[in-house]
């Protein structure tokens, strides 16, 4: 019951800040080509973040999937999660507006970051309560994607100082580790 | 389960998508009826974006009725429609703020294709994971409108730069064609 | 099933709709309270229809309790109504911000008007699907409110050519007639 | 029936408020760090909104989990709720441009004093139509943090012209008075 509230209102909150990023998406203007030219920055931003925010959606729905109860503090892990998640927006309509410029490359990166740390933090949560042996901390493992990630952000939040496009590259890359879905899960969860 | 989140999810995002062309809908400068006037042709291409997401979300719904499971391949597809039908938004006020202009009428042409062909991509997902033999796949037949719309959407496009009101007549004639909700599924599921 | 998705995307409409008015409502130019009164006619207007959207809301959650089953009619006659009422926002901000001038007086009024009328159209259908006898239809009666309703939008309209405020003071009258939520359908649907 | 839908309303209602803050957010203008810092007032006051409503809707989530009927009151006495609600985006937008100046700090306090009326009316409602022995009221007991908020709104209000940066620290503080999901519903329910 708890969980389900938990689940709808996350799925509420993922759906719409995915799509508030298509409001920050510009309009262009002017009725030419070169008008629709000057928003393309723009939508190489919007669709990263589409990417990670479809990714931490999908991930997020295999986590909780793993949930037997929810308590004060795994509410808690969650709204911190969506709280920083509901930051990549802004950062994504500041980077789109000045794109490879050192400080919203950066920012963005510290936006990929932040979620990441609570991401972590959600799970630790989870396993807290639901104990080692839980399907969720054999499902984890490792978790060897967890660590590198935030690794790599903090690589593309240093490197935006020198080459902001290599920052957006490592963190497409990220982006492209991530895109299959977590498979460690689906396979423990279909072990039981 | 995954299919009520994938649904729900789905929802939410068209809910979102069709309101968010709401916001665009451009607010009257001035307070005579010339004022109104010159929003009109936000208007029309408003209640254009809105007929065909509303086509989407009533398919879409049917779509997903005949899913019995929800896998990684079934959940990228459905994402990979939704991010495309998200650009319809940007796409419908740049046509709206520059009416008949051959590129926004070319490019809203163009948000139109993606999403049809990624509309037929996860029939066809879903019909990999199920079965030549599957609900679906008897109930689409040939598909002869699934077909034929992406033909007329390239039409419409290549027409955008002779006539645009010919491009909108065909955009809105293919909407027309899709109003009905397709009887090919409700009858072969009625059937069983 | 198809009810419960069709109750969902219209739940999620219908929040949507309302809290987009939120982002029309203007936000004070300036620091001091006269920067505050200038958006004041903004807030009126945002309550005005923060109270229709929500006796929407209210007694379309009612006609939906008398559904039986979901068919592309009534489909189609719930999204003609949403769309409608999708309008409400772009009215409400055209006359928050050029408050008590006719023509957007006026219009106002016709967004209310429109769905009186989808209402009244949505609720054929039912009835038409369902049988003079069905729940709705004896719950109905002779419908006297939502006949006078549409008489007083009309008159509303006329007025606001000669004394706009007349107009706001007729609409707010409709909207305290209909506060009460239909008792005629909780005390019909009661008996069963 | 009639409670999920109301909880299914409710949480999309918080789910939207909260991110059309972030629309709200501003984002910098130009490229440097400086753009950055020139919108940290409105990220403070975004994450203080931010947790004020997590706090509501972690609340509203036990309270709703004690209803056991809705009808015309309560329904009324949420929406008044959520309207009441619907108004901090606006008002932390204008904190948020106009930071520490007296007349947005006071009318912020004002946009929290207003809910906490509402919720109390909400309490109240609920309570009324389940008797004074119900969960609810065993549960509440002397609502201590509930008549005290009220009070430390006031003074903030109060203080706003003397001092604002005294009143944000006030509204923080009420903030972190709240942040423990409330006990009392908790122990109480569990005892069943």
């Amino acid at each position: 019951m708890g969980k389900d509230r938990l689940t709808a209102f996350s799925d509420g909150f993922f759906a719409i800040i995915i799509t508030i990023m298509v409001l920050e998406l510009r309009v262009p203007q002017g009725a030419d080509w070169s008008a629709l030219r000057a928003v393309a920055p723009s939508l190489v931003t919007y669709v990263l973040s589409f990417v990670y925010l479809a990714i931490y959606w999908n991930n997020h729905h295999h986590l909780l999937h793993t949930l037997t109860r929810v308590d004060g503090l795994i509410l808690w892990a969650n709204t911190h999660l969506l709280f920083l998640l509901s930051l990549v927006p802004a950062a994504t309509a500041w980077l789109g507006n000045n794109f490879l410029a050192s400080p919203p490359t950066a920012l963005y990166g510290g936006t990929l970051l932040l979620p990441a740390i609570a991401y972590y933090l959600l799970q630790k949560a989870i396993i807290h309560r639901q104990g080692a042996h839980s399907i969720l901390a054999r499902a984890l493992g490792r978790d060897i994607k967890g660590k590198i990630s935030p690794l790599l952000y903090i690589a593309g939040i240093a490197i935006a100082f020198v080459s902001p496009w290599m920052s957006i590259a490592i963190y497409a890359l990220v982006a492209v580790m991530w895109l299959i879905p977590d498979p460690r899960i689906e396979r423990t969860l279909s072990d039981h």
